[in-house]
């Protein structure tokens, strides 16, 4: 612990080991961390297969790091060269910072944790502010609720889009078009990047993904004037264009988040979420573990019709309270 | 409630009524169901929008009162013309049935709900149930995690395909395949209709979608001989073709759900999971009202780095234990 407090990467690499397999350890690692743990800007990046995460994912590693900060990478994607995925040519790129003691780069899968990574990626941001990251990048495929629900762990997300992919349709659908802070359209030198830029224009104009903490109908789309109006960017990030830019938007999302409270507030809802997921994933265990009255027990009973279902939750309760 | 065990349809409407807007007296009214609730054979069906699931149950409801049997309808499907979204032909033919006394169709929406949809839906088919609807068809839309939970309450689950629309491949996204005890193509008269049918018989053939108690590698693709492999028919609901078939493959499951045990393990798995999202949500209550020390305390202090996740949601615990 102390080793990875100092921020050896071996140390680091066994305690997120550790995390991804449900220690019953964890509450002594969470202990130990101490208020480092909440140090770390955290900044979530997703999108679809095939828009360029890890590319650009890698290009901001760089960044952050000719500004000086020391920076933690999680990628909970499948198709990530952190997880085998992806084509050797990012796979060797990822390997430049491999070597530098000033980037930690993680790949996360779920085995054996009981709430899969939506339980697992905010224990590992922890142990990487913890260790001294400045700035942890979360990279994660961006469809599907559990995807949705690790951006959300995020102080900032930021959402790749292509051209041409139908991805600004796909965005609304999977509630994506919700959580992002900034959105990239990412290989800007294709064709339809600048019909893919509209759209996604268009659809901030009709007032969705404004985020802040009250939300009215007003003139300006539904935005109030402390309210952050999602902003949309170009890049090439396999030729490191845009990417700049995308750095100064992060940190003018910074500056707001900080200046409105927004920031505390996102932080509050989160570990609120977290306390809550813990303290009901306790309780489901010793539902599991009741005698005679068990959970199996009651559902069988209601299966066939001799209890229902809230007289059953009753018992269970009662078992357990 | 006597009157709508006896099936008196606005007494049955009051009582879903209370279900979707999740009234106190729930607990109650699911005392007072009996084991009538849970006598009724439960179908799920589900599909993108445009599939013709709304067709295709119209014509199921009229295959099954052709054989005597009381029938409800639950959608909760926003793109169906119970709920408002359909083209008036649809609306005016389900009119057929509402004049019928033995079927009763109810659109569900989730206002107020604690649980949403998810946790309203089963209480609304037991109170069907319990007023003597022998089958109870439960229509959704097949996209998103929320439907597919509303889907597995069925104990028979049909997945609505239709020609040309990319549907073989979101099936498999959305995690549909799994859930699928019978495909039908619809639409079947239309271009590419032999093209969808292959490709969701080749996801089939490669191991998808296979349910049964276990499940292992073999030389028939993963199945063992008490393994149910999804039937694929084709049909054209809005000419009426195709649903005898339909019918007798529902038919045929059913026996196999009941040969096999699997309906006696799937309505255990469900009621347990009904009970315990019960439960959790009278913890989850017991949460917020916690004096001084309630959740939004602790993640105030988790926020800022005075207290890990792990402690509060210890804390958390001992103020409801």
């Amino acid at each position: 612990m102390q080793r990875a407090r100092a921020g050896d990467p071996r140390a680091v690499a066994r305690l997120i080991t550790l995390v991804e397999s449900g220690d019953p350890a964890l509450p002594q690692i969470a202990a130990a961390l101490g208020s480092d743990a909440v140090k770390a800007v955290v900044i979530g990046i997703t999108g679809s297969p095939g828009v360029g995460k890890s590319t650009t994912t890698n290009e901001l590693v760089r960044a952050f790091r000719k500004i000086g900060r020391r920076v933690g990478v999680l990628a909970v994607d499948p198709s990530s060269p952190f997880t085998g995925g992806a084509i050797l040519g990012d796979r060797v790129r990822m390997q430049d910072h491999a070597i530098d003691p000033g980037v930690y780069i993680r790949s996360m899968s779920s085995r054996g944790h009981l709430g899969g990574l939506a339980a697992a990626t905010p224990a590992a941001v922890r142990v990487l502010a913890g260790a001294g990251c400045d700035v942890v990048l979360v990279e994660t495929v961006g469809v599907g609720q559990a995807e949705v629900e690790i951006a959300s762990l995020a102080d900032t997300t930021l959402v790749l889009l292509a051209p041409g992919m139908g991805d600004a349709i796909q965005a609304v659908k999977a509630g994506i078009l919700e959580i992002a802070d900034i959105f990239v359209v990412n290989k800007a030198d294709r064709d339809g990047a600048d019909a893919t830029y509209r759209d996604i224009q268009g659809m901030i104009a009709l007032g969705g993904g404004i985020s802040g903490t009250a939300q009215e109908t007003g003139d300006n789309g539904g935005r109030l004037p402390g309210d952050w109006r999602p902003k949309v960017l170009k890049a090439s990030a396999a030729k490191a264009e845009g990417i700049d830019a995308i750095v100064e938007a992060l940190e003018e999302h910074r500056a707001w988040l900080e200046r409105t409270g927004e920031l505390t507030r996102r932080r509050r809802q989160r570990a609120a979420a977290e306390i809550e997921a813990l303290a009901l994933g306790e309780l489901r265990a010793k539902f599991a573990e009741l005698p005679g009255e068990g959970l199996q027990a009651l559902a069988a009973e209601v299966a066939d019709g001799r209890l229902d279902p809230y007289a059953a939750s009753t018992r269970l309760l009662d078992g357990i309270l």
